[in-house]
């Protein structure tokens, strides 16, 4: 997803320094003291938008959440939300999800949402799925023992590349879905824009919970 | 899959006992003499009509296969195909598929199929699907060191239970196809009967091969 230049978004980004941050590696192993509590916190990486990342935060008071986004525009998009909200449980990062052990310290987080990532078709693109060994190896590294990571698409390819890919990362699967929308799980099912696009289209959506 | 009653079967396969093995336990680490041959052995478990394993043995004379079932009746079907052909590299064996342990030592097997296996749906039949973790310690215990296990079904909630269920026993993932008949492996692909059935119909084939 590649979103048109909004003019407006920097500095709507850098005048709200208390909901966005843009050098996370300061706050390594001090996002509880950033939250003000104890409460386990739950990432989405390229959260986009973030109305996924905004109503799990609506609906869980008792967790904190973290939206993490490479696109100023749509890190952007997402802080009009929260700015509506102001929601103490949610904090938004703009920077890149290759980076993350180095915005977390080992254990920090307690899950990891991946929602609608973008697929990378072609062979030589493989290493840039988010489902690639190398982030993986990053997300295994900040997830605590009991951490978990959830995984939703439209997209085939990419679902089978990360079944294949996770499990030979030695990963343990706690659920497939092959259409989520459709299962008993559905009703406890937050929608993302992208997700919310492809069902209407009739597309099935697939998940893959899973942890280390 | 429930066949009617065919008063010929159990006669024919008595009276054929060089392609129908009845008591597969007495030929238990035997199967290569059996076969005169030192070729690797296949076992589709549940072959119901037997065309699946009559074509892979035709179009593999350098492999030897097994077609295992449990209804006489369908064995009686498949031995039909196989007087027809008469392949020196074709076995059947009336038996339960859950006693593979007694039939095959240690090691003696290449490869096994699982080809449309009866979904049992309801969660207190779990223990009778053959990818329940009863079955897949048989399977381990036959298969040689470089032994996969090919599973295709039309049926979502069995192939996500399989998933699970296969990826919990710690077996390796080679490849996840969600719609195998639109994909390029479909051109080495040998249908059996329920394949054509349900893919006529519209329904996406799915197909997980695997090892230990
Ligand atoms: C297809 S969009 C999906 C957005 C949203 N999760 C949804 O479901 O509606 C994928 C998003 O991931 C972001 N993204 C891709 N790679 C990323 C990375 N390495 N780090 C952070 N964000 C990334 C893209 O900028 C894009 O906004
Ligand atoms: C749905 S049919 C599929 C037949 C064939 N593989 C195909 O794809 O057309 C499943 C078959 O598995 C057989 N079967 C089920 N459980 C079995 C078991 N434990 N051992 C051997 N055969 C079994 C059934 O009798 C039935 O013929």
């Amino acid at each position: 997803m590649r979103l048109r230049n909004k003019p407006w978004a920097k500095p709507l980004i850098e005048e709200n320094p208390d909901f966005v941050v843009t050098e996370p590696t300061k706050l390594k192993g001090k996002w509880h003291t950033r939250f003000q509590n104890n409460n386990p916190i739950f990432v989405e990486i390229g959260m986009g938008k973030g109305r996924f990342i905004v109503e799990m935060a609506k609906k869980n008071p008792e967790k904190n959440y973290i939206g993490l986004e490479l696109q100023t525009v749509a890190v952007g998009i997402a802080l009009k939300k929260q700015l509506e909200e102001k929601l103490p449980n949610l904090q938004l990062i703009c920077a890149n999800g290759s980076g993350l052990g180095e915005y977390f310290e080992k254990g920090e987080i307690a899950g990891i949402y991946l929602n609608f990532s973008d697929p990378w078709p072609k062979k030589r693109q493989t290493k840039r799925r988010l489902t690639y060994k190398t982030f993986l190896e990053q997300y295994k590294e900040v997830l605590d023992s009991n951490g978990h990571i959830e995984f939703k698409t439209d997209n085939q390819g990419l679902f089978e590349y990360s079944l294949v890919s996770m499990n030979n990362f030695g990963m343990k699967f706690d659920g497939v879905w092959l259409d989520l929308h459709s299962s008993p799980e559905a009703e406890d099912n937050v929608m993302t824009e992208y997700e919310e696009k492809f069902s209407k289209k009739g597309q099935p959506i697939f998940k893959l919970e899973a942890h280390f």
